[in-house]
C-alpha cells in the first residue's frame, strides 16, 4: 500500500547492499545502506519473520540503528514479529504494541502492554498482528497520511474486498485444534522469544 | 500461502538468474531458470503489474514457455493482471476468468469469458482478481491441495482476519467518484491491453 502512495519513496534498507535471503527462500537485494539512509524517515516499518526474528533481536549494529531512526521518525511501524525487534531496540517502552498472537505476549518484558488488536496505534508507535494485518496497517496510515479519499483509491486499485474461504484468522475464531496445534508447534520459538525479552531488558 | 505449505517448492522462474526490478523497484532474484523449471509444475502461477504485463504478453520467449508448462501444469493460476499474460499464451481460450477489474473486460480477446467474481475457477484454471485477492485464491487452494484443517491453521499462522478501515475495496462498493478517478488515470493502459489482446489472438 505504501508503494501506492504518489511520491513516497519506499526503501529496503540494510547495512550493506548484498542481496538478502528472506526466510520465504526469495533473494531480495537492499535498495539503501543503513549508513545513506534518511536521518528523519517519515515511516520507519519493521517487518517480521520467524528465526531471523531472533537473529535481529540480538543484533546491535541493527538495533543501535533503530534506535536512532525510532527516536527521529514520524511513525514507528512493525507488523507480526517485527514488533519483537522493535521492543527489542528499546521502542516500545511503555507503549501499547501488539505482535504475531502466538507470541504477542512476550512484549511485556520490553516494558510493552501487549493488547489483543489486529493494529495498535499508541502516540507514534503503530504494531500490527500477524503477517496479513500489514494490508489493514497500510490502508489505515494511508488515510492518515493522504486522507482518506486517498485510501479509498488505493483499496479499490489493489481490489482490497477480502473474501477469505474460511474464518479461522484469529484464536478466537479458529477452531480449538488448530489454535492448539499451532501453539505446540511453536512452543519451542515462542520461549526463545520471551528469553530474548528477558536478556534485552537487562541491557 | 504456497509457503506455508510443508513440502511445498516455491520456485521463482526466469530466463536467466539474473536480478529482475520488480515494478514496485523491489530487487529479487530467480531461483530457477526456465530450462531448469520442473516438467510438470503442480501450480503454474503467473502475478500482475502494469508496465510489466505489456511486455511479457508480447515476449514469445515467456508465452513459449508459459504455454509449454501450462499444457502440463495440474493447475495454471494467475492474480491480477496476470491473466492478460495467460491470455496472451492462449491459456484461457475457452475458459472463465478474471483480472484486474479494470482490464478484466479485455480477457475476451483471448477467447475468455470474463466473470466478476473475486476468484474464478474453472475446471484447472484459477484466476484472480486484483493483487489483493492472491490471499484469498491461495488459501483456497491450499485448501484443495492439502484440506480445510490445513488450510485453516495456515489462515490462523498468518493471522488473516481482514479488517480493512474502509469498504472501497470493488467498483461496486467503492464511491463512484473513485471508480471514475482511476478509470480515467488508467484509460491508457487499459486501452494498450485491449489493443495487445487483439493482436495476441490474431496470431
Amino acid at each position: 500500500m505504501f508503494i501506492l502512495m504518489m511520491g513516497a519513496k519506499v526503501q529496503l534498507v540494510a547495512p550493506t547492499l548484498d542481496p538478502i535471503v528472506s526466510e520465504s527462500g526469495v533473494k531480495i537485494t537492499p535498495t539503501m545502506t543503513f549508513a545513506d539512509s534518511p536521518e528523519k524517515p517519515t515511516i520507519l516499518f519493521v517487518p517480521g519473520g520467524s528465526g531471523g526474528v531472533l537473529k535481529a533481536a540480538k543484533d546491535d549494529t541493527l538495533l543501535d540503528y533503530l534506535a536512532d531512526r525510532g527516536s527521529k521518525a514520524e511513525w514507528v511501524t512493525s507488523v507480526c514479529t517485527g514488533s519483537v525487534i522493535l521492543g527489542a531496540a528499546g521502542l516500545l517502552d511503555g507503549y501499547k504494541a501488539t505482535s504475531h498472537w502466538l507470541v504477542r505476549d512476550a512484549l511485556t518484558a520490553f516494558g510493552a502492554t501487549p493488547v489483543n488488536q489486529r493494529i495498535v496505534i499508541d502516540r507514534n508507535r503503530i504494531t500490527g498482528a500477524g503477517v496479513t494485518a500489514g494490508l489493514d496497517m497500510s490502508l489505515q496510515m494511508v488515510g492518515r497520511l493522504r486522507g482518506d479519499d486517498y485510501a479509498k483509491s488505493t483499496q479499490l486499485f489493489s481490489e482490497y474486498d477480502p473474501q477469505p474461504p474460511y474464518d479461522a484468522g484469529s484464536p478466537e475464531k479458529a477452531p480449538a485444534a488448530t489454535v492448539r496445534l499451532l501453539t505446540d508447534m511453536h512452543r519451542g520459538y515462542s520461549e526463545k522469544v520471551k528469553k530474548l525479552s528477558k536478556r534485552a531488558i537487562k541491557q
